[in-house]
């Protein structure tokens, strides 16, 4: 399987991250790439090539330009401001206030931030840009003809909206690839999110449609992270109700549970017959993962690739969370190489 | 002019604030109250007493029960997930999400919280309700005759709505204490708020009554804290159209142009002819205070102080915000002397 990748997602380097009440380095960093690639070579999972150069347009078929003029120039406006850590903002919209945006950047920070755990640094925007186009390269190859290809993108993307930032994310590589493949003339596109957290941006992008189907396996948002969606109940709206499926699950979920929940999803993705499945691959369902609270063992990443190699589509594998660094690399390839072994 | 204070404030000691990227001391700090109570000595303003307890019911006739209960385990809760630093929540319903309360102690205060500078530690429960019985403590003494009377509250209110916290404040006393007035028979009360920073928990509060007219002098929301409420054209809905008055004012506004918005408030005030008034004071507007960026000076204090007295109804002054901390004791003051003087 030929694997995407740029080493601009270097350039995504924050210190800090807001956990606990503390600022921690960050859980989401550079080094997770590195366990990936070291994989991909150990197993020989094929070739590792460089992106293309997609430009702004794919990236506006999905997030609000406003949005993302914001992201390029956040951190000039923060350091403009003299404030002496990373970018973080403190204050948003909340329940019955104005969603006007502010002219001050901390408050426009807080206008199109999800979350604050995710600093804002120097460099973040041009990975964010870099991240997106190795999920474009990745699908083009897929729209040539390829079977599968791996997206090794970073930052992440699901959690981000069309014009919300956070848990680490900032494009929704996911959602402009899923677009390019409908813009490149597919009529029905999966999108499967197997990351621990709910892709609330993916479901957010594509809720009132019928050209995406969104399924997502996730932590219970009562109990994880991003807790404001994620819910059974969360079916679509509009032209797209029912083409969103969630499956939360609880707290020590084993894979014999999450796997039963994947084969639902995977039923319901064969009754849609879509013209291309894109992944949204998070293995932070790993049993040793620090924040979350599945069960999954290096082994069940296999069988799961296995699973969706059955599905019989061209599939993009897109990357998202993961933080067990060591065994980040492992778990990954491994639902890679069991979807190509299959 | 009498003082109601409580030594409890002390219990509200946070070790830190997210400022500009950081984890900082919290500009809302005990000492404040020291100044305060000195300068009151100085200047022989007049008694100092303790609150007496009023218990839960007059905060309940302002806060949602759930939200109050929140406030009270959250420490506990947060403290049993073993996090290392105090309680910051970092995720919230942003636009376009949920607005269900999830279980976990961290989704549970994204769901409460308005903006996430504020952390709750150990003891803040403790000092925030003592400063709601401090604010009705000192509006007994005017429903008891007193013409006027000055509470000196810590943690402050006013961002504080019905069930959201931030801001420093965690229960609106000043909401609390116009709310027993009305209990106790007045009809119509005015709440003047001329802290630096809108006080969008009590225009939410009261946004769609008749019976408190809300008027806020405050630095522009594009440019200011909290940002997401505050502007001209909210002036209240429903049966309180026209109840709420905004007066945002820009970068460097001096005396001469604040004094002006006051004087609108006040011919707004003698209009509505209240029972009583309720002032949430804040000397933020100091032009030497740390986070704000209004230009008054020490003499000014003094001259609206005046201009307060002259409306000539029972005045209750609740304590908000100020952090330039050595002249925060003699801007208080001076509003009080100035008033009393007059």
């Amino acid at each position: 399987m030929l694997t995407v990748y740029s080493p601009d997602h270097k350039l995504r380097n924050a210190r800090t991250e807001l956990y606990g009440g503390e600022l921690v380095p960050p859980f989401e960093c550079p080094e997770r790439m590195d366990y990936i690639l070291e994989r991909i070579g150990q197993v020989g999972l094929g070739e590792v090539i460089g992106p293309e150069e997609f430009g702004l347009r794919p990236i506006h078929r999905i997030h609000d330009p406003a949005y993302i003029e914001f992201l390029q120039d956040c951190w000039q406006e923060w350091e403009k401001e003299g404030f002496q850590g990373e970018a973080i903002p403190t204050v948003f919209p909340s329940r019955g206030m104005q969603h006007r945006i502010p002219d001050f950047i901390e408050g426009k920070m807080g206008y199109y931030a999800m979350a604050m755990e995710t600093s804002i640094s120097d460099g973040t925007w041009e990975a964010a840009r870099a991240s997106a186009d190795v999920a474009l390269t990745a699908q083009s190859r897929i729209a040539q003809g390829a079977e599968s290809a791996f997206a090794l993108c970073r930052p992440p993307g699901h959690h981000s909206a069309s014009d919300l930032y956070g848990g680490y994310c900032f494009i929704n590589n996911a959602a402009v690839a899923v677009q390019a493949f409908l813009d490149q003339g597919a009529v029905r596109v999966a999108l499967l999110d197997v990351d621990f957290h709910h892709g609330n941006g993916s479901q957010a992008i594509f809720y009132g449609r019928p050209d995406v189907m969104f399924l997502s396996l996730h932590g219970d948002p009562r109990h994880a992270f991003p807790h404001f969606l994620g819910y059974a109940d969360e079916t679509g709206e509009g032209a797209g109700e029912g083409f969103n499926h969630n499956y939360p699950l609880g707290p020590g979920t084993p894979y014999a549970t999450w796997g039963e929940a994947l084969k639902d999803a995977c039923s319901r993705i064969t009754a849609y017959a879509p013209d291309a499945i894109v992944v949204s691959l998070g293995v932070d369902t790993y049993e040793k993962d620090p924040i979350s609270f599945f069960r999954l063992k290096s082994g069940d990443f296999r069988d799961y690739g296995r699973t969706l190699a059955a599905l019989g589509r061209p599939t993009l594998f897109i990357m998202e969370g993961g933080y067990a660094v060591e065994e980040i690399g492992i778990n990954t390839v491994n639902v890679l190489t069991g979807y190509q072994d299959a």
